[in-house]
């Protein structure tokens, strides 16, 4: 079983030994959220736990399978949001959300920080960035501004831990997700007592490490009774995310990347020896141990790939929609269709898909003040030349954070692509085309669970080692290559691509300089 | 009568003394033009005069009128455009169209004139900069490429006097229209010796010049025959539609300035002493004599200002377009009541309307490599942000305009606006903000035949003078006054606005270099 406890909603999938999936239970959480304050997002831990409970049980019910069928299970989690956690197993205050921004007014992080260690070699101990959303930030903020909740405080809890603590009583966190603290060592593979010491935190108020794939313990008895699991399943060490994602994608060796082509773009590849200078912080690129082994994850991400095109649906393509409810089709077939009658290059139009600020890249990184833009319209152009143009604005923003990478000394042989964008092969072949990298479909549904699903197949030993369980579980639908003809008109169009970002970064700073007092 | 010679369409209109319509027609041409090569634009005159003549047949036919009651009729007409008229009165080949754009890879004409005289000098006789546009360098070519075709012309006609010789036998040209022919000084009031010197033409193959407003004579047998115009009805020099617009709008005196928001919007001050210096080269700025006696129009435009949201109509408003028709409403008011709701500024969104390259304004002026763009999207904007940052735009490229003609040391008092835009109160209310000029919405239908139909009762004495002619024909519908507040709101968008064109240049540069060898 693979649990996906991710931002906004929880995914569990019971997988079969050979990687099929047998059944599946998914549910958005309902009223997690609150938000005391602007820009504060704190959330009950509680309903996150009945939420996780209610799916491991829709998951069983739904196959009217045999608990005791399940062999073990792991936590796949987004990251970051800690939980203050009392003595008496209660939370001493509500979680803090990772979208929480009450750190970004709050500095008192970064001058200790940046004082007692510096920017760079906080970057090079934990390959997390500073900035106001790791979980040592929400924890500084309750240590300086609540120091009553504070000193309450048992175990700040992440989410892994915590469904891991409630399933089996005991608080264990993989080192992947602990590396969305900024806490983590991630090279010596423990809490790092130089910032454990710098901020003044005990490391006794942080969960025990474990490698991901790591058993944990049985299932206890409430969590028995309110799952249905039984007490002989197996919690085995999940990992963060993008990590679990990237191996249920097969992500198992330095050269693969993980493209997970979502509402966010997220490109994880994987290296044995990070390199985290100078470069790398500037360009925006995190890092985290991966659920493997000796083994790392680059992050990087912009936050609006899938979602422009959503945009674009809601805002732009009203008969579209229309067209599709009637036929009862996927609206996004539809415009890829348009798209795909337009001439490669879009005639000329470039997309600039920072609707939500830039990512990982070109400098600035992570740029709030960075917006979309569409360049180059002529008369002629047409809602489809529109459509295809953001289709190859994400590949080419693609493209570059590969390129930035990949000039740290980082080679990445072939994308393995998942996500909603993955669904469709005409974008992924311009993927294929303009990044000229080859790019691996797999054949999964949730590469979330299954990585997780992988990991408790490891730990418990279904699998004599990892490569094993991979070769098993993980199958490959298609594999796009790039063509090379196509690949060299692309690349007229993507040095020009380039130059965007750079010449309107004035204009976006003087937008958010002179328009936000209105 | 008002005779309107347009470059698609003729517009005849028949007006009482007071200034109200009494008939109107038009038609499109048919077959006019023709291409033997590409970016080659030829036309039959005997098609051109044909529409002309069907025109004035079915304006006096629509209301029974005698054609005795025509006092006078003038000729406004679309300028640049050359018939090579041979002595027997038949064109000794096909007229050569204002966009034909043969020119712009014959460099005899530059070359000569550049060496001769100097492109500043040329400006400041002409009003016209050196481009591939102007009759000079259609004549030019046929005199280089086609000696044998040059050696048979008896008279190089441009539309107007090739009109008002089928009226009358006689070839006269107005001071205004001869000055789309980069020949004409446009302060000595003559054809230009040094130029025809220059480029060794003789000043007997143009037509005679007079001021506009001045009888040329009674209209011919043939001409009669064909128009039904009765032979009473006196022939006044007409003039450049532009000039002749700004006339019907009233634009009758220094400060005044007319603004055609049409597919093109076209900004005309009046002004008394026309500064023709490097810098009012370098923005690009025309300027004709104006068919007011002592005044002269600068003409400053950019190339698709309503053509922009027309785009925006056919391309991404289908349901807008579904709507008007099942309501029988103008789609454009739809589309402009959706603006109205969206916020002041569209939330930080901008539209540079160079769709057709740039025009008047920012260096390098008429840029052709230019494009449009749309600049600032977050995940937030609506389509009601989309219409009205177009909107927006053109108003800030209105101002950017006026500005740069402000700069040097004209004053503009008033926009008179006219063309389709100038229907709506909502946008130019925006424009008077924007731009902090009083706007005056004319009450006119086609301020092009209202201007000719002025001349004509001007040079005919219907009325003493031209104060009184205007004092009776034209009216005023509504006045718009600049809003303060909002006006300084407008004026933080605008200092974002400048921006857009010059940081988007080099990659509009290199996108016509890159991109136009696919």
């Amino acid at each position: 079983m693979g649990v996906d406890v991710g931002s906004t909603v929880c995914k569990v999938t019971i997988y079969d030994i050979a990687g099929h999936v047998f059944s599946i239970a998914s549910k958005e959480y309902q009223g997690l959220l609150v938000s005391p304050r602007k820009n504060w997002y704190e959330f009950d831990p509680e309903v996150l736990w009945r939420t996780v409970a209610d799916c491991i049980r829709k998951s069983i019910a739904a196959r009217k399978l045999d608990p005791k069928d399940i062999i073990a299970l792991s936590v796949s989690v987004s990251g970051e949001s800690v939980i203050p956690m009392g003595k008496n197993g209660k939370a001493v205050y509500n979680g803090i959300y990772w979208t929480d921004k009450r750190g970004r007014s709050y500095m008192s992080e970064r001058e200790i920080l940046n004082k007692k260690i510096g920017s760079l070699k906080i970057y090079q101990i934990t390959g997390y960035p500073l900035n106001y959303i790791p979980s040592s930030v929400k924890i500084l903020w309750l240590k300086g501004k609540m120091p009553e909740v504070y000193n309450k405080v048992w175990k700040f809890m992440l989410w892994e831990d915590f469904i891991n603590w409630k399933l089996t009583g005991e608080d264990f966190i993989s080192y992947s997700t602990a590396s969305s603290s900024q806490l983590f060592d991630i090279r010596a593979k423990k809490w790092s007592s130089e910032i454990l010491e710098a901020l003044d935190i005990d490391a006794d108020i942080l969960p025990e490490c474990l490698p991901s794939g790591k058993i944990i313990g049985e299932v206890c008895p409430e969590a028995s009774r309110i799952t249905r699991l039984s007490r002989k399943t197996v919690v085995v060490t999940g990992g963060w995310d993008q990590a679990c994602c990237a191996l249920g994608a097969g992500v198992v060796k330095e050269g693969d990347a993980c493209d997970v082509a979502g509402t966010v773009e997220c490109i994880t590849p994987a290296v044995k020896k990070p390199l985290l200078n100078e470069r790398a912080l500037s360009i925006g690129l995190y890092c985290s141990t991966h659920v493997i082994e000796n083994l790392y994850l680059y992050f990087a991400f912009f936050p609006t790939s899938g979602a422009v095109l959503k945009w674009f649906k809601d805002t732009l393509a009203e008969k579209e929609v229309e067209v599709a409810n009637k036929l009862g089709r996927d609206v996004y077939e539809i415009l890829v269709e348009r798209a795909a009658k337009a001439e490669l290059g879009a005639s000329g139009l470039f997309v600039l898909p920072f609707f939500g600020g830039s990512g990982t890249g070109q400098r600035p990184a992570f740029n709030p003040n960075a917006r979309g833009a569409f360049i180059g319209f002529t008369l002629s152009h047409r809602k489809n030349d529109i459509v295809r143009a953001i289709l190859e604005g994400i590949a080419f923003q693609t493209r570059l954070i590969i390129e930035e990478i990949e000039n740290l000394g980082v080679n990445i042989r072939e994308l393995r692509a998942v996500g909603g964008g993955a669904k469709s092969r005409f974008w992924m072949q311009i993927k294929a085309d303009v990044t000229r990298k080859k790019i691996v479909l797999p054949d999964v549904t949730e590469a979330g669970t299954l990585g997780a699903a992988i990991l408790a197949g490891v730990g418990s030993q279904v699998y004599p080692n990892l490569k094993k369980a991979v070769g098993n579980m993980c199958k490959v639908k298609d594999i796009l290559h790039p063509r090379n003809n196509i690949a060299t008109i692309y690349n007229r169009y993507y040095e020009i691509y380039k130059e965007l970002y750079p010449s309107l970064m004035p204009i976006f700073n003087k937008m958010a300089e002179k328009l936000t007092s209105q």
